[in-house]
């Protein structure tokens, strides 16, 4: 049996890209090669590399004025690099801080220059997005979080302010349209709603990239990569291959305004079943909830085994809850279908049926 | 038809590797679940990363005095990485350069302290391995690429220095047995003998990484990926996952001392087709040719398409030299077989025929 994929991430893809990737791992595009043993400066994957590219550009309605690259070392490097690039010296970056993964990027940017948390959640274990507060207009950017994969908060409308904006999308990039204007940087680890993990896309305003004025070390330079399409050195072939059959998946399936429509249906579901319910608690505050990660408790907490053990007996795998919160949690990213969110909701409602 | 695959990397690997790795796409472990949707946290691909470091360490002999890392971002972010953590304040690393790998080493190296560049053999096209050279004592490590794929050549002794040595093996790991004890540290992109693109070997010296008195970005700190077991942040899953097969494979099949023993002998028949014929000419001096990568010109240039032609008519791919040397490179790593290597060497006997 099948087991429908609740995982924060890695996570569920789309079955059609699972099964394209393992027939390319034996025979990569009818080439009589495996798509893991081909040089990546071969026609077929600088083929690959640029609908990856094309692709993204197309569902984020992305103009010329950006580079669109495929790096490694996932956002968390992202949180050392963006800074490395982009906060000049004797300027000040902005963070609002969400959480964990805010957390990591602020400390990565203190080691290279000026930063001012903005706002945070911090008082209420993150379970809300700060709102009213004030961005100075000098900044050199503002770093937000956009959806937290542990809290289960998502932005669901953009901070006021004239600064670009820099954000880690990593758990809801092309879960739902986006203003591209409003940013000079955009990053996301690839293990939620893009591909495998080992890649990590960029997106990266071009005349952002004019105003660096430093040396830096060329696997850290976005420039480098950008002048070599992100071939500076031997890309991850394999994770930029999925990557690029899962934005093929998207735009097949509608683009974003299909997906978002999709994922805010799903959600209600599983948002219904909490609400609906006296045992279930959710943790994020309703108008922060996110649309890609459901967070919640359980009143009784003595009963989690039991509910655990069900959704296992239902075939329903990874709702384990991050350690900072407890409980469960429902990743439900752009690949989960309708019928498996469904499902969770009725194995919920039927576990309080028996334990009320 | 399957072809033969002389690509210098990402490169060959053994077919029931490939096979094995499409088959973990659909279900991995019969867990029910794709490889590369699987949470890295859960117990299956913990395995996999620890079965990754225990084989390793098996294969190269080596004592628990040393961390085994997997990371993101090739060789060639290792090029920064190791001066990074490794080059002391105060201090001077000595490099030898034999080459494009070497001068990249090189020039990354300098961004972060004194470097020394103790040989080079760009005098001659870097078709040999400096030998007789000072190397002072007190230098933090000496630096050395071990095999150059470009211009196939390779190291067939050790530097003599009582300095420990620090390698890039990306193109001969795993090839043959290595002598541990002389090394501080040692990096492999995997792309060549180990797996996919995507992952980077890194086997460091604890004692010195207790050397390390610098604040370090978090991602670029081997002391954190050590305390993490390579999983500070999601870890390149499936190209960890196809390397701990490629090792298990290498492990299967004698290990390194069968691994060197099975290179000499195919590197010996395509070294005998160019030594025997008038035709063929190697570019590497004979005492350090490549067991790896077999760099080859045409005496008469003008017959170069046509043997890249009949190359291809016999199935073999991958065979066009770097523009750097011209003519052409058979990469015959690990998991190229004899057979492979002999039909090279008929199509060479057979070309020679036809054009002397």
């Amino acid at each position: 049996m099948k087991k429908i994929n609740f995982s924060a991430g890695p996570a569920i893809l789309p079955q059609s890209v699972i099964n394209q990737a393992a027939d390319a791992i034996r025979d990569y595009n009818g080439t009589g090669l495996s798509l893991i043993e081909v040089s990546h400066r071969g026609k077929d994957f600088i083929q690959t590399m640029d609908q990856a590219v094309s692709l993204t550009k197309e569902l984020l309605g992305i103009s010329d004025e950006f580079e669109v690259l495929f790096l490694q070392g996932g956002a968390s490097l992202q949180f050392y690099q963006v800074p490395l690039n982009l906060l000049a010296e004797g300027t000040t970056a902005g963070y609002i801080n969400t959480g964990t993964w805010s957390e990591k990027a602020i400390k990565e940017a203190k080691l290279v220059g000026n930063v001012q948390v903005l706002a945070s959640s911090e008082d209420k274990n993150h379970s809300y997005i700060p709102k009213a507060f004030d961005i100075p207009s000098d900044l050199s950017y503002v770093h937000y979080t956009s959806n937290n994969t542990i809290f289960g908060t998502q932005f669901q409308s953009l901070p006021e302010t004239s600064v670009k904006l820099i954000s880690d999308m990593s758990s809801d990039i092309f879960s739902r349209p986006i203003d591209i204007d409003r940013y000079d940087l955009i990053y996301a680890g690839a293990q939620k709603n893009i591909g495998p993990a080992g890649v990590v896309l960029v997106i990266v305003r071009k005349e952002a990239l004019n105003r660096i004025a430093k040396k830096l070390p060329s696997m850290l330079d976005y420039r480098i990569h950008a002048a070599n399409d992100s071939m500076f050195n031997t890309p991850p072939v394999f994770a930029t291959y999925t990557t690029m059959l899962t934005l093929q998946w998207i735009k097949d399936n509608g683009g974003l305004a299909a997906m978002a429509t999709h994922n805010e249906a799903k959600s209600k579901i599983v948002y219904d079943a909490i609400d609906g319910s006296s045992l279930f608690i959710g943790h994020a505050v309703k108008e922060d909830r996110s649309h890609m990660n459901v967070t919640f408790n359980i009143a009784k907490l003595e009963l989690e085994d039991a509910f655990s053990e069900l959704c296992k007996k239902a075939g329903l795998d990874g709702l384990k809850g991050h350690r900072s919160v407890g409980g469960f949690r429902a990743s439900i990213y752009n690949a989960m279908s309708l019928e498996g969110v469904q499902l969770l909701a009725d194995v919920m409602k039927d576990f309080e049926q028996k334990n009320s």
